[in-house]
């Protein structure tokens, strides 16, 4: 298929009869396919079975702690030693919570908008309005978290190095109502992206810049998922900020949701002992702890820094045919047409893709009609608003490889459809 | 021993010798003995242990749902209809969350105060203060979620038959900022009475005499926790409330804490059906959802209410003769003394004691300095202050039986020597 831009108008109405002609045959298949959400295969939730039954009767964490009574609000010792080394932060750096980090970082918020992480005084919603800083496209949960506590969100650009810190720094700079900055630091939802050495850098310096209490909510929920061994590294954000002095700023998160059991696994978060500690006199309000039976099964589970390694490459095992699977199929059918551009992310659960301007609506409507859910348009924008109604996300990890190959045919198809559409004026 | 009025000078002098004889032995023999928490004991939490293992590798619902991966917020269709049993609501009315009713409760609190329960008008805090009723002596973690949230709390008597409904109504009534009450309506915290059927008839209708937006909070934490066969039953709120129309005022919480593991259970709501859908579109923003694996496990496991019974039963066996122990003991010394009254409940984990007036803190700190620790003083009211300074909470199912002779007899002597010690103006 020849560049969008260069095909004339009699090509142009050919190609579309013939891909209209291929739309139908498939709205007759009647297909049900889902890709709208980044959730692990079976085959791959399948892969920690071992988790129900590996205490074998042994509930005494390794402290003597019986887990199957209450107490503590830090987690068991020995899962913030193994979480911890997934951030990159101390045992007593680290927190282990519930099963999900959402519910930290939505907590974090809270608790720093309402109660203050430095007192009453210190609370956000004493000085309003409150702004976050949000790279897009990003993830659709961390803005629906300030959307409802009322937090105005302000889009910042994604480049290849994470966000554009140029853009961060000036606007951190000049308006000491933005409180925080959404990052997913590694195989960023949904671009791909690895923040670069210098990005993390200059992340680490931001609160120095920023006013009082800002936070970088550093959400590295893909960090030990990477697909392919030429899969970039992350720098160690904590390592800067103890440099910087700036550890009170910074909150880390992750969870064993796409490690182990998707919404039945730990999370995790890390921050300055000081941050725990105001936010451990928060949490003792609503609740009795978190379940520890769950992450001494964990720690037997995944014991060190090897096992977790060799569990991931088990996922990558699964994930990686879907990823290429995508990626050649976007080659194949759009490579070089001028209708779409896309990420080939070395690893996490996603592929961003940046249809013509004004057309990402169209293309999962069209799609939604023949039986293909995607994500819908704008998720991965505050308030779900594209500007350019242009980005679409991908996500591979679900579907069986058949599903995908039929998706993907079909995602491309409409993509073509909706963009030749565009250029003959309808 | 006489009663403390009847006794004179030289025979309370003489007997005080005695008992600090007693108590500076016992100080000699370095006790370490804590009552201060409702905690299940080792026995207790052991009877669970099948939980871990007993899905052997099953991990599908009844529905076909894989418990392994994201999705609902409502829990397991299967875990709706054995929970709801607990609380009497139907599964449609019945949520199940994650490890804690505590955090329930919680959000449901916050969300009435800061979104409302009927739209952002309906918030609370719009209309400040925000007061709530508390029956004392009550539980502490009710208390602190009220205090913590900037609610006022009013005292309200607790009669035999539950709180004093004449003056619940009355306050209800006169005071639109009155947004709530708390209630342990079965084995209630700490006095261990269970509110009689009219208790539950009026409390069923108290959200037609309150403002709008009027909550009952009826923490039936000790649903099923019954210790002797004439254990009286509790009244279904549910029934009453099905008649009066006033399900939207009402919500129910337990959670299996003191059924299967403490802190690793499974906790339950259950409130009208559109509650409940007020609720998750709250929640929703704040987590991925409950821990399906575990609520799976728990259904396994307890099956049904006649499997939840013979279980139940066994924990029975284990803090019945506790509680025989601690009522024994406390007959034995204090009877007919004057000094103390107690109360005998038929179920739960809490035995409360009134000490004379002006006592508890130093009862309570006579016994710390020997080695035993107790709830402290005003934990079982508001702001933690027992206007009389007399009540006193004593848990005994977590420690051994012969511990627990030993802390009470230890405990019966403190009471004697404050006793004494004040009628003799020191």
């Amino acid at each position: 298929m020849v560049h969008i831009e260069q095909a004339s108008e009699p090509q142009l109405r050919e190609q579309l009869a013939d891909l209209l002609d291929r739309y139908d045959q498939l709205a007759a298949g009647k297909l049900a396919l889902d890709l709208t959400r980044g959730k692990p295969g079976a085959a791959q939730v399948a892969l920690s079975d071992a988790l129900d039954g590996i205490l074998e009767g042994d509930y005494r964490a390794a402290d003597g702690t019986d887990v199957r009574n209450y107490g503590g609000l830090d987690g068991l010792a020995e899962a913030r030693i193994l979480f911890g080394n997934v951030l990159g932060t101390l045992p007593e750096e680290t927190l282990v919570g519930g099963n999900s980090s959402l519910t930290l970082m939505y907590q974090v918020i809270d608790f720093a908008l309402t109660e203050g992480l430095r007192g009453p005084e210190s609370a956000w919603a004493r000085r309003e309005p409150v702004k976050f800083l949000c790279p897009v496209p990003g993830y659709d949960r961390h803005f629906s978290i300030c959307e409802y506590l009322g937090i105005e969100m302000l889009p910042v650009r994604m480049l290849e190095t994470g966000p554009d810190m140029d853009q961060v720094e000036g606007l951190v700079a000049a308006d000491p109502a933005i409180k925080g900055i959404w990052c997913v630091p590694r195989f960023s939802n949904p671009s791909g992206c690895v923040y670069s050495d210098n990005t993390v850098e200059r992340m680490a310096r931001l609160p120095k810049l920023a006013s009082p209490e800002f936070v970088v909510m550093w959400d590295n929920a893909y960090a030990i998922h990477s697909l392919y061994d030429d899969a970039p590294e992350l720098a160690s954000i904590g390592k800067w900020a103890r440099q910087f002095d700036t550890m009170d700023g910074i909150f880390q998160f992750g969870s064993t949701s796409k490690v182990t059991f998707a919404g039945a696994g730990v999370a995790f978060m890390g921050s300055s002992e000081r941050n725990l500690s105001t936010f451990k006199a928060h949490l003792a309000f609503q609740t009795i702890g978190p379940d520890k039976v769950n992450q001494l099964r964990h720690v037997r589970f995944l014991r060190d820094a090897e096992t977790l390694a060799a569990h991931m490459a088990k996922h990558a095992a699964h994930i990686r045919p879907r990823f290429d699977c995508v990626l050649d199929i976007l080659d194949r059918e759009l490579e070089g047409t001028g209708m779409a551009s896309w990420t080939q992310p070395r690893g996490g659960y996603f592929i961003s893709v940046d249809a013509l301007p004004g057309l990402a609506s169209e293309i999962i409507s069209l799609a939604d009609k023949i039986g293909v859910k995607l994500t819908p348009a704008g998720a991965t924008f505050p308030y779900g608003k594209d500007p350019e109604d242009r980005n679409i996300r991908l996500s591979p990890t679900f579907p069986s490889l058949e599903d995908l190959q039929t998706s993907i045919d079909a995602f491309a198809l409409c993509v073509k459809i909706a963009s030749i559409r565009q250029r003959l004026g309808r």
